[in-house]
């Protein structure tokens, strides 16, 4: 008799596997406020590590961290008239406080430009002053009509990066260093994502920016996600914030500033793109659990129960984040389907024979398989294994996003590979007008690029080619 | 002429001296909404290295980061009587949310038992999933009154800890557990602030709470800052929010529940306990920079800036968290002045006839003074230096607290002692009518400990201590 799937196989119905792999791997479920989410432990230590690894490239990138409030007086939203228009429908807003009605209601920052950029203008006086480079991890509040956990939620966790710079092409360049160096880098690296980098059209850019520079990422169903963006902002908000400096020769500037975000939508890219009809499958550089140690059975000496207990040591000992189920009260094939639901990336099994002939059994949960490796020599292979996992999703989904694209030429080839995959097709043939006809079948640009792949300095300029494809 | 102190001093005027050092030193700002706080750079560094020592302790005490939502159902609050009734008149409401009025409003959480109860409730099942123990980190919101950066913000920043124990001793040890391990424990070796631990008066209790364990710590002016609490919480959350679980024997139980938690707060009590009439002093094990490396001045061949950049990367190779100060633009004076403000541990001048004399001049923030070390010895000495500092800080501080508080065995010698440092009173002769007595001047028990200075199992056994003290 064959075993029912745990999971909705994702050729049958990808949402509904999302949604099974969301609440049975116990990673998130709804909150009790409309489209809000509980971030369950085991997402949790993955967004963690995912932050570390954001955290440590952005102060590379010379971005110190600080906080501003969630509470924003709302007469600041509406000093930038498209920021405001872009974000006004989705606003929550605190009437009453302390048990009185407010005088000015304050609105929960949906992001945090205006409010910076107030406390900006303050700090930046002098050409000296700049650039100003701030991050800040917070959580926003949007009120979406859909949502989906991770995905799209009311409220989620990010980090907002803001900064003040003396001249358009700083703000450019950090704009794009921030693109390359933090958020490419780590989607490449860390979560083991291909990442497609362009600019939004002006249809797609961030309300008041005069350049959007965004990631984009295939999942498996072919659809895309934006994994983060970096915006010019031009001098929209210095204007709106009055955010000026004093230049070497003592006349009085405006600045242009930047603003940029990664946040929990991410996991949910990892999901979508690892994860197969067994469930998740974590990179091994920001899974929180890289190796589960499991007593398969043990004997009467509680020989295995021990010998897995050292392999955990020894693990430990090697760097590695390991963990030990020793829960053999419950049936072995339950707790082995559970952690492949939960895309643990290397299990140890340990039985009474294995641990007789001084083995364990190894399996890896990309390409699944299990193989036996001496136990005394656990420790050292470990890591290298972990590291061929990391590498083997990276290129898997690399081979995915290149199998999927295709290049067209004409907007009804891009509407019909948009259904399935990628396209690309030259922007200068799609024009404005082509994104509208696109829209009609749900398909949108994601990013324009250079003929060579490149992020272009200019969205405007001839030759582009944009990615189209519908996206989350 | 004497130069113009920079401060006004401690013993003028503490309030002014505080306000002045978190303005001067660039730790913190108010926020555009009244009572909330923008945390700039220099004090969120020391917040994030503050982060990573709780976390840590937090996690080695077995407890798991997740995240809950902000916003959280009016009605939920309501469900544990003293709980709304110390809440409610502090509350933050969401009426309006994405262009509409909210059919049931929503409250931004103050604190978040009543939504965590909420998933415990669904979580705990059984008693194999006790203990069930959980922690955040967030921001939380309460309408204060009268605010004081760090000490007293309408937004602050926080861990909180929510445990469901299948017993109430179970649960009395882990909220006693991590008052000692994670609280005590960071605050004394991390934050080179002695507490006293102690268990709160029914009068102080936290609302919902049938036990509240403090760490209560003596600043600067001797008044006392409460620094952390853990809470055991009974049966009352458990009963308003049904988080229940089956026994071994099959017989349906109530949980016990606790929480606790530590804020930004915290930071107020460094800069109080810690701070001198030339401004702040960071702990190093704290500290965002452990030491700048000045350039005096250079000379022609820009061989100190040479030196200095030289120097910094010695120290960062040892593990230093070391800065570079080679503003030779702004007079030297100025800028040793402002690195004592902020506080930074260790300054390392160097000038031309130090470089070529192959020596820097080494000075300590805690104890002034300047003190010659051969260049090529700075990576190996400073390190223990830094430990030092670390060291000083706490032994001056312990030996404040024990010269400032009195044995006394009247409410009148109680009252008198508790104007200018802490007071130790027999709570037998106190009793709840002595703490009125002391309200009126302002003094609270601010924690009841046994003869010995530990933690009492039971707040209302006979021959307890009371610590009285004026507070923040």
């Amino acid at each position: 008799m064959a075993k029912a799937p745990v999971l909705t196989p994702r050729a049958e119905d990808f949402p509904r596997w999302y949604q099974e792999v969301v609440a049975k791997a116990q990673l998130a479920e709804s909150g009790p406020v409309r489209g809000t989410m509980v971030i369950r432990p085991y997402a949790y230590a993955i967004w963690e590590h995912m932050q570390a690894a954001v955290d440590s490239r952005i102060k590379a990138a010379g971005a110190e961290n600080a906080y501003f409030p969630l509470l924003i007086p709302q007469s600041y939203l509406t000093r930038e008239a498209e920021h405001v228009e872009g974000f006004s429908p989705e606003l929550a807003v605190v009437t009453i406080a302390g048990g009185k009605e407010l005088e000015e209601p304050v609105v929960v920052r949906p992001t945090s430009e205006t409010v910076i950029g107030e406390y900006m203008a303050k700090w930046v006086q002098s050409y000296r002053d700049l650039p100003l480079l701030l991050n800040q991890w917070a959580n926003v509040v949007r009120w979406e009509m859909r949502t989906r956990l991770f995905l799209r939620t009311t409220e989620f966790l990010w980090q907002e990066g803001h900064c003040a710079h003396s001249t358009q092409d700083d703000g450019h360049r950090y704009a794009q260093r921030i693109l390359d160096d933090v958020y490419a880098d780590f989607m490449i690296k860390e979560l083991a994502i291909p990442v497609l980098r362009g600019v939004k059209t002006r249809r797609e850019r961030f309300p008041g920016a005069i350049n959007t520079l965004s990631c984009e990422s295939m999942m498996g169903d072919g659809k895309a996600l934006q994994m983060g963006t970096s915006h010019e902002l031009g001098q929209n908000f210095a204007r709106a914030f009055d955010i000026g400096y004093l230049d070497a020769d003592g006349t009085q500037q405006l600045c242009w500033t930047t603003s940029w975000g990664v946040s929990t939508r991410m996991m949910g890219g990892l999901i979508m793109c690892h994860g197969d009809d067994s469930g998740l499958r974590v990179p091994p550089r920001v899974a929180g659990t890289q190796v589960v140690v499991m007593v398969v059975r043990d004997d009467d000496a509680g020989s295995v129960a021990a010998a897995a207990r050292r392999t955990v040591e020894e693990l430990a000992d090697a760097g590695v984040r390991v963990r030990l189920d020793g829960e053999v009260g419950t049936a072995f094939g339950r707790r082995a389907t559970d952690w492949e639901l939960k895309g643990v990336p290397v299990r140890i099994e340990l039985g009474p024979r294995d641990v007789e002939g001084g083995e364990a059994t190894v399996v890896r949960r990309d390409v699944g398989g299990k193989f036996p490796l001496p136990l005394a020599e656990l420790a050292a292979r470990i890591p290298g294994i972990l590291t061929e996992v990391q590498e083997a999703l990276l290129a898997e989904a690399t081979a995915r996003q290149l199998g999927s694209t295709a290049e067209v030429n004409t907007v009804e080839a891009a509407i019909e590979a948009g259904k399935v995959g990628f396209a690309r097709v030259p922007f200068d043939l799609l024009g404005e007008e082509g994104e509208d006809r696109l829209a009609a079948h749900t398909i949108t640009v994601r990013c324009l690029q250079t003929a060579e792949g490149e992020v272009p300095d200019d969205g405007d300029a001839p030759g582009l080619v944009a990615i189209v494809a519908r996206a989350y």
